[in-house]
């Protein structure tokens, strides 16, 4: 008997999506806006679901309370009010892209939570934005 | 031509997270605040999903406004304004977790709908916390 | 390594749902207030999906600046501030439910994307009642 | 010891902004898409805000169950599933107009309660167009 | 030049609308669900707005960390996961309404904020269901 | 007549709470991780709301359109995807707050729209956060 247990958890950052092997122009022409030099921002919202058994007599897949615990040392206190491309190692040379930021707290969380429960990331970037990974 | 409707509905209601079987020591530090002796509380949000055909003359895949009336009628009349653990039998000697509330509710709706059709429930607990289950 | 991306739009339009071939009675018993015969309306809430494969090189799976543009230009420029039974051709013999309107969504912008790409269309039809078509 | 009390209720209607005095040109010069001859609709969201003492005995303002009655019976039952230039008497010679709606509703609404409690309607249009009217 | 700070918070709890001095039947007849005897819930939204003058050097009218703080010292820390009217001292004898859980937040939190800064309580009991206080 | 009308609007931006005059580590102790270097940043909600006389032949406060026009003129093309400490002029030497933020849009709109309207801004900085300025 498999259910899905999902937490909603924030981080606000900056970031820009820019690569510096390509000309200015080719960046802007590209990223549009989003390649702007002095960054812009988020409130990025980050849904971290979990699919596993229900243990019968705890009616728990996961306690959510340590799922939320794990998001916040490993995701938020990281990225959390940080600017993506300057502060966050693994965009030192990756681009900060929804995409690419989902995979990154994807394989973060894996490794921390009982290899036998499934994982899938959705983050919204805006509102309107938002993206899902479910692993390879 | 499978398309999947949904249907959200809510329902207020009292719960603890507690076995009479542990210690209330290891009640608290299991469950945490959910273990609160005297209860705590929720308004559940759920989203009802069936997937089917749809019906060429009539456009519908199931007449929602039946979906409706059948969540009222087997979900909200015996959960909302009432305490899980007291009120309603299907939680007298199992443990009314946002998964296992999410199971009963499957296994209610899943015998008042259409054989061919598949059922999804998801129930936010909290706008924070939320479960899936899409049956055995 | 896919990922799915996700932008959200919207569109606001009349539309009843009526079969001409039927009494009055049989519509207004079959569907309701959703008859009504001088129409009514509802604002759209349209989710388009798409997945596959992340370009390493830009960290995108598809421009969603680009997504938007297709979706203003096939979809709100059409559907938008319409009456879809009278103002879309899709719908001159095919119900306008929301289950159809999803389905005409996904075959309009299935042709117009990459076809190594999945698409998936969620609409709601008000914040309580939603579809979702994933292609034949 | 005055509290404000508000209800949330729905309606879904079609309408269009034109005047039969204009010419055709006049009214889209002005009024734009939302004069599209075959009309088109929104979800309206409605919030009605009743301030007033609170009864020592009770902890109530009004009763929010009656309000919501209230609201069914005068807004919801009149405007719901309706066009509201053809199908509603208020607005056979008024703009429908979402300030004028509001001034309609707390009109309709003004009469019906306490005339000691302060009324103040607001409606959303769409989620991102909305209006508040306090009365005369 | 005044500018209103918001911080928005949540606390879940347990609570009944019932006088011990009424009989069940009157209970029943004028608080209709919310009476029943086990107890119902809810996930309460608390808006705590704060308005004064802005502080030329910081921008800030209140550090809103500080506010957080406040609210979660002492609001959740008592009112969360709680029985209102068994769990919380001020709803022994005070009906624990939307309107009289306002009044008492307002109160605990006007004595520990500058006297000078003006003080609003907004609290949604549901999200359709909601009270403001603005003091005496 | 007086109603109110209201747009909402978003942009997305960097910024960072830090004063030169000060130490690194006054402004860490006062602004906390709102001071981080390299800038952080959100998705602002805005809405501005203008009220005035409805008019008779049209049933407008102010054309929603002119001004959701107004605010992608003067504040999202100015603001959005930007840095506003370095890339927004007004920012040069203040803080760019929340409450801030809103006074400077206050001021930008206030010369735009015609001065029998009262103009209010409300702005978001995360869900959780927001502000209010309503003029001097």
């Amino acid at each position: 008997m498999k259910v899905t247990v999902s937490r909603i958890a924030h981080f606000n950052a900056a970031h820009k999506l820019y690569r510096s092997d390509w000309s200015d122009k080719k960046n802007e022409d590209f990223f549009g806006k989003c390649a702007n030099a002095n960054f812009h921002g988020h409130n990025y919202e980050l849904i971290v679901s979990v699919t596993g058994d229900v243990d019968p007599e705890t009616g728990y897949v996961m306690d959510l309370k340590k799922l939320k615990d794990l998001i916040k040392l490993e995701v938020e206190e990281r990225f959390d009010h940080k600017n993506l491309n300057m502060d966050v190692i693994e965009f030192k040379k990756l681009m900060p892209s929804a995409e690419n930021i989902a995979v990154v707290i994807y394989n973060i969380l894996k490794k921390k939570i009982d290899q036998d429960l499934d994982l899938e990331i959705t983050l919204y970037e805006t509102p309107r934005n938002f993206v899902k990974y479910t692993g390879p």
